[in-house]
């Protein structure tokens, strides 16, 4: 008996890893999934069963034609369907940033200002993709970030917030599976962007979410016209499951802080939350937008009551915001969040401390800067060591519209050895980070 | 000084790779590419600094929009370019099929054939892709098929043929790395079957090429349309390089002979060969039509004289053909190819024995035979070890429209152990071979 069953069960998995390959081939040549397809995909992409090479094959198939909206909904739901989630009552806020901008470290900002406001956070982060740091990396500079279901509960349950990675327990694993073949490339399609970032807050339990979206030259999405795109596609995924979502559009040419790279990002973030005077005030103003307008979408499922009071104390969300960060209860949450996450919560910004090789750009000469290259940033900070090697990266003394003098620092990298700092060295010369009238 | 060198080296690489990177995602998002992107592709490939799953990225990229004609151009260019080369001189014949047919192992018959007609035929063959047994998997039943390039210059010397791997050394090394990410997919692009196959012709120095190009429902090309389309494609290839092409269209339902697997398709090539009664004729009729139309694109360079007299002794191309078999020419002459190849030349198709494991499928009743599924024999032989196991493979004792009788033989498997056999006849079932009235 139980052999008639395992035989079963082995035909059934060779039928589903048939399906799955026909499935991939199918849309290779540009013809659209059905839900049954797409599911065996995701089926055997998270049992781990169709190796690199035929995940890469998958992922290269949504490249030149795209999918469908009913095709990326799809892929969301078997996403979501294929591993474990969360569930939470209630109001279930989030942020999540679609990346490719090096630095800007706003979700270490926002979790703590919206936990310390009282509606709840799960936030699921990513680790490095593109970029040369995740939030998963940087939040690892300040305590663990990988944690069981039962913890993860337990975590929300006594802070209402947690920044945890998005790959710890079996949320959404295809999605982590397929972002390993995505690596190599540094590149993902705008699809995969919709469908990882919202089945990791689906799975998660998120229902109020909002979500950064930079577009600019030199960071993933290039343009207005694509970043509309983008939103249109994540507000039809954001309806199928009945999720509240404000996509904020911003054009961004250089990143939110000074620091590149885990314990110099961790840094900026936690100095805007201790309100240092060093603090990076962009970094600021961008969090409490995002603060802001996540805080408006949940209000508007709140009480009568409670969105009369907020208006009353605080103007509206972004009032509330900027409250939360002025009167240091946002740094208090962080605290009780990084002690939640077994990490040290008698933290002050300038214990972080870079790599100790470290190589000051001077200026040649006097001069204006009129940009700076995100995608040269990327290079040279993982080239650095960033992210496995917390210390190591870049800070930039100067942004765009600043004058520099002739000898001044420009920025400064850090690396965790001398050998890394050395290839880049040699190397710099081929990747301008400044661009000078 | 060294130094400088090796940095100037290791940043003309980093480049170089970045030109690979940049083009590879520019043809994912269906956009043309130039020679020097795509010879930037091959370089980087045929040189292993891609890994897997950029090369599967790149391999991805051309299923969707596919290749322009030139793109095709280039690639087969940079393939041959990003590798070593044969040179002869005077005419170099050859013949490939496309493939995707199990079994119908022609090679091993119109090589001998063409040799022993005087014209150089330096014949490098594939490993099984989506086959159970590539050509250069049965010859190995016979003889070694990896050689240097000096050793084959010697071989066809000697004896004006030889029958080797096409990856023996590094010809064309690009395409047997991008073979082995094609591999899980059991798919190959058309674009890429043409640049794959003109690249090794070329690279070996073939100058008049007949490409054997079967459609069907059950093999890789489906219909006259697609057979078209793929004959176009090596026309304009071929003429970019003055090479002399016919490319030859027919309809196949079923392999050509009885064998499939290596040991059991050498033993149908052997059996034509040895004209032995229990010779395979259609398969015959296959290589005869191959080895005549190869010849005759040979005669059209050749000498007044030669084709004069070839008229008067054999009509044409397709009678000298047939009576270069019938003389036992042609099996003379694979026995010096043997030998030259360090196999055993004293050879009789009846020494060939497939392996020791084997399972008898019968007729449940009487019944007519209207169809034989290639892909279900893929999977079987497959699964019964080849080409790996030299006498793994399926002998088909009924083929389409043969009556048979309840209990009577439909085809035998044959297994070089237990496991394999038992795992088969598990699921032979689910794998229907042929299909009845």
């Amino acid at each position: 008996m139980k052999d008639m069953k395992n035989r079963k069960k082995y035909i059934e998995e060779i039928n589903q890893q048939q399906k799955a390959l026909n499935a991939i081939r199918k849309k290779l040549v540009g013809k659209k999934l059905n839900y049954k397809e797409i599911y065996a995909i995701m089926d055997q992409i998270s049992k781990e069963r169709l190796g690199d090479i035929l995940t890469t094959y998958f992922a290269a198939s949504g490249y030149s034609k795209g999918f469908t909206h009913q095709e990326i909904y799809y892929l969301t739901k078997a996403m979501v369907e294929t591993g474990e989630k969360l569930k939470f009552k209630g109001i279930v806020a989030d942020k999540h940033s679609i990346g490719g901008v090096p630095g800007t470290r706003t979700s270490l900002i926002v979790v703590p200002v919206i936990a310390a406001a009282g509606f709840l956070i799960p936030k699921s982060s990513s680790r490095a993709i593109t970029t040369p740091s995740g939030t998963a990396d940087d939040m690892e500079v300040l305590a663990k970030v990988q944690f069981s279901k039962e913890k993860i509960y337990e975590i929300v349950k006594k802070t209402k917030g947690c920044i945890v990675w998005g790959g710890s327990f079996s949320v959404a694993p295809a999605d982590d599976i397929i972002i390993n073949v995505e690596k190599p490339l540094l590149f993902e399609s705008y699809d995969k962007i919709v469908v990882s970032i919202m089945a990791k807050k689906i799975a998660f339990g998120s229902n109020h979410v909002v979500i950064d979206l930079p577009y600019g030259d030199s960071v993933k999405i290039h343009n207005f016209k694509d970043a509309k795109i983008l939103q249109e596609k994540f507000e039809y995924v954001a309806k199928k499951f009945r999720i509240k979502i404000r996509v904020i559009i911003h054009r961004t040419d250089e990143p939110a802080g000074r620091g590149i790279g885990p314990v110099l990002e961790t840094r900026e973030a936690i100095r805007v939350l201790q309100q240092k005077h060093n603090r990076p005030l962009d970094l600021e103003i961008r969090s409490i937008n995002l603060a802001g307008n996540l805080l408006e979408l949940c209000l508007k499922s709140s009480s009568k009551k409670m969105q009369k009071d907020t208006k009353k104390n605080f103007g509206n969300g972004f009032g509330w915001a900027t409250q939360i960060l002025k009167e240091g209860l946002a740094f208090k949450k962080m605290k009780e969040i990084i002690r939640e996450q077994n990490g040290n919560p008698n933290i002050d910004s300038e214990d972080l401390v870079p790599g100790k090789f470290s190589f000051n750009i001077l200026a040649h000469k006097k001069s204006s800067i009129i940009s700076i290259d995100s995608n040269s940033i990327t290079t040279i900070a993982k080239m650095l060591g960033a992210p496995e090697d917390k210390g190591a990266g870049i800070y930039l003394n100067k942004k765009k519209g600043d004058k520099v003098e002739k000898g001044e620092s420009m920025c400064v990298l850090y690396s965790e050895n001398m050998y890394n700092l050395r290839i880049v060295k040699q190397t710099i010369k081929h990747l301008k980070i400044f661009e000078f009238i």
